[in-house]
Parts: C-alpha cells; sequence; structure tokens
C-alpha cells in the first residue's frame, strides 16, 4: 500500500527528495553509487536518463528507478531535481530551462554552461522559485563554490587564483618530474583517461578559463564571460624549461588568475597560462591531477582549498552535496507549508560587468633556441634596452648542441604588453631555431 | 523622517538585520570594523557590550551604535542576533540560552563552550526557532565548518585531521627553522602576541582538542566530549628533534586526528600530540601560525583547507559569514511571512555517543639522552624486543657531550599501548639524563 492511501497524518514523515540522472557517465554512475550506497535519507534517485539507455542499465540500482532514452519522461515526471550531467550547451542549456520551468531544480557540473549562461539560468530559476547548484561545474569534490559564497561571505575578496585544470597539470607534474617531452607526458594523459584525443580544451587553457569565470563571478562579484579571458597554451613548454625553472626556485604550472583592479573596480585582470611559480608557492604543491584555489581576502588573507578536481566519485561528492543543500531548504520550506523557495542556492550577483584585461606586470623568464653565434646577447639585450626593459640574469644549462642551443633570460618587472613587443621585434632576428617562450614569473 | 512613519508600502524594503557584539576584544573590533566599512547590506551594527565599556569605545563606530556594560541591555533589545565574543563557559553560556530565549541568533567564536555544550545549544536553538553560527570557533577564517556541512555534505568522511592550534605551530615553525630551544620559541610567540603568558593551553593540546571534538561532530558525526580525547604536549620536543626528524624525511607538527573505526562505528580514535610527519605531507607545509585541516572521504578523497586559523580579521571573516548566512535565511522566511526557521545554520548530529580511544598503530621516533657507557643499546634491544617491537633503525648525530648524548631509535609499527609498557621498563634503567619522547611517525 502507498503511503499516501493511509489517511495516517504525514507530520513525522519526511517525502523523498525525488532525484533524476541525465547523462550516465562516470559521474552519473557516481551519484547513482552514492545514492543508492550511502542512501542519505533525504534523496531517492528515480529516474536515469541516457541516449541509448540499455547499454547504460546497471544491475546495483533499485528497481523502482525508470531507466529511459526519452528526456520527456524526466521532464514530464513528478521528479524535484533534474541532475544535468551531459556536458555542452545544446541540449543541456534547454533541457535545464525546461526542467524549471516545469517546477523542478537543477544540480549540474556544466561548466561551460555556467560560465556562459549561469546569469541568466539563475535568474530564471529565481522567478520560478527553483533552485540550481553547480559546485561540480569548478574543481569537482573541493567545496570552493560554497566556500566563497557561504564561508567566506563575510570577507572582501579581491584575487582568486589556482590551478583549475587536472589534465594540464598532470602533464607537467609528469615532465616535471620525468623530464619527458610535452608530446610523451599527453601520450600518458591520454592513456590514463585524464585527457581527451584532442586535448586543445584543456592544453590550451579554454576548460580552466570557463572554471575562472565561474569563480569571478561567485567570489569576486564580477560579471565576466569566458571568451574575454586570455589564454596561452602549455603546449610551448619544454622539459628543459623545468630546468631552467628550478634555478630560479620555481617550478611551472597553469596557472589561473583574477585578481580587481584596485584602483578602479569596474576591470578585472584575468588570465590563463602557464608560469613560474616559486617551490614554496601552494601552486608549486600541486601534484597530478589535483586542483587547488587560493583566494585573497581583505580582511581574512589568503584561504587555500585543494583536492581532487575531477575523477568521477569526487565529482559526484559535489553533486549529491547540491542535492542535499537543495533537499535540506526544500523541506524547510514544506514545514513552512510553502512548496518553493525565491533563493537560488549559488547566488551569481548582479553586479556590473567588468571589462576584463589580460595585461600585467611582473618578472619574466624567456627561453631562445637559437643557432650559436657570437652577439646573440647583445642584440637581445639592446632590443630589451630600447623597450626600458631590464635584464636580470641570462642562464645557459651546459652541453646542448651549438646548431640548437637553448639558453635563458630573465627580465625585472615589465608589463607583459610591452615584453610582447620587445619579442615581436626580436623574432626577426635570423639566429632563432624556434619562437622564444615567455613566461611570467609569480610571486 | 523615519521609514517606518512613512505608511508606504514596504514590499520592496529590507529591513537591517540588528546585531550587538558582546565582547570588544581583537575579534569584537575586526567585527565591527567590516560591518562598519565593508557594510554589507544586510547587517547593521546597533550594540557593543563590553565590562567597562567607555576605555573601549572608538570613533569610527556610527553614532547611532549604543554602547554598554550591562549585558541586559542587549538581552532586551530587539537585535536579531548576539554575537558573543567573550569565551569561556561563564558567563557565555547563559548569556547565550538567554538571547536564545528572547527570540535572538546567536554566532559565536567560543570553542570550548561549542565543543563541550553545542548540542543542548543546538537543541535550544531549533526549539526556539534561532540559529547558531560557530564557524569562528574552528580554524579562525577557514571556511571548515561550513565545508564540511555543506560542501561535503555528499561524501561519508571518516578522518579529520590538521593543524588546529597557530600557536603551537608558530613554535615549532620557529624550532624548526631556527633550531631554537622550545622556551626561546615560547618566548618569542609570548612577545609576539601569539602565546598567552600560560601557554599551557595552546602547548599542552587542550585548545586544539576542544576544536577536534567539533570537528568529529560537524564532519564525521561522532558525539564525543573534548576531555576524552588524549593530548598529549610538545613541550617535549627539543630542537635536536627537528635534526633527527630531517634525517627520516619529516618535520615535526601538533597534530590533531580523529578517525571512525572501520570496523565498528561506535568507537572513534582521537588524538591532539606532536607527531613526525613527512616533509611531503600538506601538514609539514603549515608555516608560522597558520592553520590546515584536511577530511579523508569514501568518494571525495584528501580535501584540504588551509589559511589564517587565528586573529582578529579573519576569525571576524567567520563570523561576519555566518551573520550574513542567518541574516539571508531569515530574510528569505521573512518574505514567506515566517519570522522564524526551525532549522539550525549548522547541524550537530544527534548521532550515537561514541567511545574515544587514543589508542593506535604506527612507527614510532624515540629519543633516549643517556650518560654514555657501553651496552646501552642491548638493553633497550633486549626490552623492546620482549615486548615484540622491532627496531628500525637507530641514529646518533656527532658532537654530543657523552654525559648528555642524545641518540634516536626509530620502531617499526606496534601500538602506542605496548610501547609505553615498553617505555615505562625502559625508565628504570640509570642511564637515563632525562626521560625518553617517543613520538608517532605519520605517513
Amino acid at each position: 500500500m502507498k503511503e499516501e492511501a493511509t489517511g495516517a497524518p504525514r507530520r513525522d514523515r519526511v517525502s523523498p527528495f525525488k532525484v533524476a540522472i541525465v547523462g550516465f557517465g562516470t559521474v552519473g554512475r557516481s551519484v547513482a553509487r552514492i545514492l543508492c550506497e550511502h542512501t542519505p535519507v533525504e534523496l531517492r534517485l528515480t529516474h536515469v536518463y541516457n541516449r541509448d539507455v540499455e547499454r547504460k542499465r546497471v544491475s546495483w540500482v533499485p528497481p523502482h528507478v525508470e531507466w529511459t532514452g526519452s528526456i520527456e519522461d524526466v521532464l514530464s515526471s513528478n521528479v524535484d531535481v533534474m541532475v544535468e550531467l551531459i556536458g555542452g550547451l545544446k541540449p543541456a542549456e534547454n533541457w535545464i530551462r525546461r526542467a524549471l520551468l516545469s517546477g523542478k531544480s537543477v544540480v549540474t557540473a556544466n561548466k561551460q554552461l555556467i560560465s556562459q549562461r549561469g546569469p541568466e539560468l539563475l535568474e530564471l530559476a529565481r522567478r520560478q522559485g527553483e533552485r540550481i547548484g553547480f559546485e561540480a561545474s569548478v574543481a569537482g569534490g573541493i567545496p570552493v563554490v560554497s566556500g566563497l559564497q557561504a564561508g567566506l561571505a563575510g570577507d572582501q575578496l579581491f584575487r582568486v587564483a589556482g590551478i583549475l585544470n587536472g589534465t594540464c597539470n598532470y602533464i607537467l607534474t609528469r615532465m616535471e618530474a620525468s623530464r619527458w617531452p610535452f608530446v610523451a607526458a599527453v601520450k600518458e594523459a591520454q592513456d590514463l583517461g585524464f585527457a581527451e584525443a584532442n586535448p586543445a580544451e584543456d592544453v590550451d587553457g579554454y576548460d580552466a578559463r570557463a572554471k575562472l569565470a565561474i569563480l569571478a563571478r561567485v567570489g569576486l562579484q564580477c560579471q565576466i564571460h569566458p571568451s574575454d579571458i586570455v589564454c596561452r597554451s602549455i603546449s610551448v613548454i619544454e622539459a628543459i624549461d623545468f630546468t631552467y625553472a628550478l634555478r630560479l626556485g620555481c617550478t611551472i604550472r597553469q596557472v589561473s588568475r583574477a585578481e580587481k583592479d584596485v584602483h578602479g573596480e569596474a576591470q578585472l585582470f584575468a588570465c590563463v597560462q602557464p608560469a613560474l611559480v616559486p617551490l614554496s608557492s601552494p601552486l608549486a604543491r600541486v601534484q597530478g591531477s589535483q586542483n587547488l584555489v587560493m583566494t585573497t581576502g581583505k580582511f581574512g588573507g589568503e584561504t587555500v582549498f585543494s583536492g581532487h578536481g575531477a575523477g568521477g566519485d569526487p565529482t559526484a561528492v559535489a553533486v549529491v552535496s547540491d542535492l542535499i543543500g537543495i533537499a535540506r531548504s526544500r523541506r524547510e520550506l514544506d514545514r513552512l507549508g510553502r512548496s518553493k523557495s525565491k533563493n537560488a542556492i549559488y547566488r551569481i550577483p548582479r553586479g556590473k560587468s567588468h571589462r576584463v584585461i589580460g595585461e600585467f606586470a611582473s618578472s619574466h623568464y624567456v627561453r631562445f633556441t637559437v643557432r650559436d653565434r657570437p652577439g646573440i646577447i647583445a642584440s637581445l639585450a639592446t632590443i630589451f634596452s630600447n623597450y626600458g626593459i631590464n635584464i636580470d640574469a641570462v642562464f645557459q644549462e651546459p652541453g646542448s648542441d651549438k646548431s640548437r642551443l637553448p639558453f635563458v633570460i630573465t627580465l625585472e618587472e615589465c608589463s607583459n604588453s610591452v615584453l610582447e613587443s620587445a619579442l615581436g621585434e626580436i623574432k626577426n632576428f635570423d639566429f632563432h631555431v624556434q619562437p622564444p617562450v615567455s613566461l611570467p614569473i609569480l610571486v
């Protein structure tokens, strides 16, 4: 007999919060496993959607769960929340809108969608009295979205920096540990399932900038579009760069940084790029596919969050944590006789739009690869001097082939655009075997 | 004209959330400064209580704020939330109870009170429809209470470990960096205001165990009393221990650890003690007065939170973040026409009580200080062997006085109680200049 038919008073009963998983890949399976094994009392898995669902069916999910290959079965059902795990903009955005419009909250791991359409979707959710949880869209299992929006709400954060792409970090730490060439490290990451067949989304920084855009919104209250963030690829890094970096007490990481302009708050510096970071920095200590987010606030100073930034189980923890948050809040509203909230679980504040700049001042590391001949340093020094850039030091590891000689010049603090102009002129010299590689040295 | 007198519809107005600060020391001043400078729209400082309040008055607080030396002025006022920053059990507990009973929520940084009376106070708050925020009671500005309860709610955490006392960490990292004696490092910490005149609360572990008890409740759902947690003092550590630790690839930290028994959930290992930690561990990298909390979950693996664990401004960030959380939730309820919640801001789940054990197995480091003579190692080896403890290695730094010779024996994994029995017997030998110092080696 169904509970609804007993006629007994319902006061002490908690109706389960019904969950549909849309997209049964690695993360979807992990979410299902936590919901089935761990069974947080509030949550009950009722639907699993996937294209061609039969090949996805697993035996450890309870028989009451409906498996479907039609999204309409989910959208027309009475589930309380849809977990969107298909990724990409289409059809995810449309399905999320329809879910919200049909009285469902949404939990998503979709960084591209949230970074590009987050404000509109959160506004729709607010109007509908529904919630959108997107903790899983940034840094997997590390609770950084809730950390920025709840735990650090009392601070005035002005900087967010981090290692937001585990694939790049795996590749770079592999090159660091074994002095492997870039392509060999990519190959291993692909073999281990950390990198896609086409690794451009990761290595060129597009994945990280979507996450940085989300962090800039939730932590710095800056409305920016990910496409405004300058990205530089890690594919220019060679094993020898780690050797030179070590001589400077540094290593190399793909660093995502966003910082409010302290002189006028309408512009934001934001960039995703490989950089030299001191070995003593928390950024340098991030190994393998781990992620790290470091915030700086006016009152609280630096706070660091780190852990597993990807993978089915850690990402599923973020999804289930959002589900529990939504279910608890719904249960409280139920007790008050209201079924709908007017607060989104996370806010993307309607702060002013920010102009994004990729311009910054720092010391720089520049590696040249040349056919050696007398006068090269003099030629370079003349150009740098013409641009007002001071040379700090020149390094050369012994034992290289004179026809393909790498050496490094470190430069005192200058703006990256001035350096780029100088390098534009320097590139015209005929002694280069390959273009110079310049990296900022972060302090 | 007061807004209340206009008769205009109040729909779009948000009544400010009125805050009283009780205790205007370092943290209280920082909270006031954030509320006055930063002015989060929801919050309005209306009262400051302190004994002998006139000597505390500052000019930068707006004139509408009422300064009082009588707690009755706060308790009988219409403030929405009382921020308790006086510390200790009495009269803080009584004042918090009266605040809750008179319709005020509470935010507190009081680790002793929350660790000892948290469950009762949260139950009272729940009955009253009020909330208690205590993020500031653990690890200052690091948002770990909200991190464990919201961001990691979807995981099943089974271990919490961390550096929870900044004073001890300052002392130990000073000894590590300068090879200073313990007393000199304590003196410097006192001169800098990091340590009390009587540093026992910090160095003997009582401060950290209160925080560990809170983390065990909120993260591991284990009801334990801080007095059940075994504490060992860091005062036995000497500069030479850092030299020996380094030979083992380790350093020394005051480590607070709690771990659920995986075989039966009714007991919890919990301990606060100095320990050798590998240089590669996040625990080893915590410098100065910083704090760090590391959780381990079944699904999300290790997640690390670190930052400023003490100090006025970081602790005030935690207080203000709790205030914002309570104000936002109150505002949502206001919109629904209800003034009271039935959910505490943080839950201390009514999980079963756990028996706390201080028993654990690990490798150990034991430093002996002896008047040298032949046969000492043989005597020690015989006793260890009688207790079934295997010696791993013996180290001796050169150049010590034979009448006061330190040397170190490392032992393979054994239980700490068996080791203590062996050391109890070993202490009877007449070659000791001072009692042996044993430290677990954490991996």
